[in-house]
């Protein structure tokens, strides 16, 4: 965890801040869960691998005996864990609220969450999550309005040419079913393939091989998958559409799915063209896995040209929400990477009327400071007051690199301000 | 603890968002801190009583024989807290980064905190605290800065003709020197005191004869005290000023701190004074005690002619900062009541261009609703999409409710959308 300097914070806030518009103008609601929930729905093991990286509150008022006990089983000694993502925590609060919500619910949800994670250089324990989510709609307009907000979003962050790489969770399904693989060997051999990228298609033959051997099974599918992954055509992803999609999958992919896809891109077409006429923003990935196992549907991730790693991903998890509401209730997330977004943005701040630092002497009365001080801000200025200090030069340099754009200089008895561009 | 909807979220962050312009125009830059702080810092004994309302997360990876020994001592199971207040965070992070900040830092940090305390009608356990605090300037013109910076904020929430109540905690210990308590006595004695408003003069007197008489201690300064206390002129406080001050105190009160409470004074009045000629927003209350151990020097709270409940306060803690820095630093901080302050605004929502609902049949494709959309949105709108209900009313006063402005119905191929206003 970390301290975020006035810089940084301010930075951070600008990002948050056009986020949050664009998704306001999206039709999207901000809601705000507590970022304490019970331990037992934290770990009902929706979460994943996050539930063993959270952190969770001791039980208040145990005594001696109480410890003893739950020496045998520790998860007797908390009955709170700090959430460690925004999803387990909506689907909470849905089943809670459904009553007070529309019955299409678009939500807009901002905020930290914390995993144990080990340090590593630009992770933190701590770090802000930014989810739009959509409950009660199982059409494809769901996805579609995701996208097109997020891209909106990202846009006016100015970083436009993203792209969202999308697959489905029954494509792989089906995929896997195909090439002849088990329902049991399907979890491992999809760890595998999510590893493409980084070892390519030799790597990812070589490891489901050898899982095959040392399980005993039969290594068959894994010569039929490897055979697809050698064909050429298998990379050529673009234009999207319902060609591109059936001519990345073996043949007969299942119609419903595909058209759940194709159906997705001409919604983000129709969303995006009224910006500017442009190219489907969505790549077909049919190896695309993302590790969560509660994804049912869609899966996606959000991809721009400038960096490798991904802004943002979600995909569709309708089984959750049942989970708490005992009734099915269909579900999409989109969950941009805050932390990642505000290391690109580089956007300078708003352009505020004035900025002024007051340098004084140290015999200037108070009150006539603070006056001075009082009928700038009224004029609409940001005023920050400080003594003058021997290197007059290193203090201008570091009031222009904390965002001031002006300066004046105040004596006893000196009259109006003469007020100085700082540069 | 809570979940907060869309309308409720809504109003907090326009609360928040006035706050921190106005914050940011006076000067102050904000910062913000992990929500988990180290278990040891936390239980340093600065905290008060806060330090007993923590909650502690458990350490990770207790064996069980780990668990089996921390029964003697609990604290054990913990390594770190969640913090319980924003002032403790703020000394260490300005001791952690002191290097990178401005040699009178002032700073803004607004954030949850929790509080493990007994469920109560409008009080939570997780609540939103919004400090300001000015870190290495031990004039009157800090305090100044704090209050005009925070009478501006709660003015620019709609909430006008706020006051600030102010005392200073060396007058309180030379108040009670002066009638003869011992400075054992003291923290018992004003902890009474600071029950002046709920049980009066006549409870007060009662309650510290009571304690002496247990305690074994003389009566006189209780009897010297209560002669005080039924002094007619006690309660005219106004106006602010050094004349007034002397009135309201025991006679020959020290002179420094006197000037240092007149001088606040003269620095607001003049930092108001741009607005409207006005008097001092200021009510000298020599009996003002404010419970945290830490003050040194000035306390005050923010009270409004509309409650009878202090809208926030604070005051200067010379020695805290040296706690984590080994070298004394001044500081005094404002803290608004942001859960109160949310309570009060009624402002309406900012006028957005348009809010408009596209209620739309089943059957129109998924495209021509998401281009209606987009289209809208480009223009400046705030959209959402509903499917038409056979309650068509129903829907439109939810959605004139949730705060949208107009509607518009689409049917398949039915051309250019006509808005129409909602009310």
């Amino acid at each position: 965890m970390r301290d975020i300097l006035p810089a940084d914070k301010a930075r951070r806030e600008r990002v948050l801040s056009v986020i949050r518009d664009r998704y306001l103008a999206h039709g999207f609601d901000e809601i705000e869960t507590p970022v304490v929930e019970d331990y037992d729905r934290l770990h009902a093991g929706i979460g994943g691998d996050n539930e063993k990286l959270s952190f969770n509150i001791l039980r208040r008022g145990l005594d001696a005996d109480e410890i003893r006990e739950a020496a045998e089983d520790p998860a007797e000694l908390s009955d709170l864990g700090l959430r460690y993502d925004l999803t387990v925590p909506l689907a909470r609060f849905y089943a809670s609220n459904r009553g007070q919500l529309p019955g299409v619910f678009r939500s807009i949800q901002i905020g930290p969450v914390w995993r144990a994670e080990r340090p590593q250089k630009g992770r933190y324990r701590q770090f802000v999550q930014c989810d739009i989510d959509i409950i009660g709609d199982d059409s494809s307009r769901a996805e579609a309005e995701l996208m097109v907000a997020s891209l909106d979003a990202v846009d006016a962050l100015g970083l436009e040419g993203a792209t969202v790489r999308i697959n489905d969770r029954r494509v792989l399904d089906w995929m896997l079913d195909s090439f002849g693989f088990t329902a049991d060997e399907r979890p491992g051999v999809l760890i595998t393939i999510d590893k493409l990228d980084k070892i390519g298609p030799e790597g990812v033959g070589a490891e489901l091989r050898e899982r095959a051997l040392r399980q005993g099974s039969s290594t068959d599918p894994v010569d039929a998958f490897e055979e697809f992954l050698r064909r050429p055509q298998t990379m050529e992803y673009n234009p999207y559409g319902e060609r591109q999609i059936r001519k990345a999958l073996p043949d007969d992919a299942p119609d419903e799915i595909v058209a759940h896809l194709v159906g997705i891109g001409d919604a983000v077409a129709a969303g995006r063209a009224s910006t500017e006429p442009t190219e489907i923003p969505l790549v077909f990935d049919p190896f695309l896995v993302r590790g969560m196992g509660y994804y049912t549907g869609t899966i996606f991730e959000l991809a721009h040209p400038s960096v490798a790693y991904s802004l943002g991903g979600g995909g569709r998890y309708d089984g959750m929400i049942g989970r708490f509401l005992g009734q099915q209730v269909p579900a999409v997330g989109f969950s941009l990477g805050f932390e990642r977004l505000v290391d690109l943005v580089t956007a300078e701040p708003d352009a505020v009327a004035e900025a002024v630092v007051l340098i004084h002497d140290a015999d200037v009365p108070v009150s006539e400071l603070v006056a001075h001080k009082a009928r700038l801000i009224a004029g609409g200025a940001r005023v920050r007051l400080e003594r003058r200090t021997k290197n007059l030069k290193a203090l201008l340099e570091r009031s222009a690199a904390d965002g001031y754009t002006a300066f004046a200089t105040v004596s006893t008895g000196a009259g109006a301000l003469e007020l100085k561009p700082l540069n």
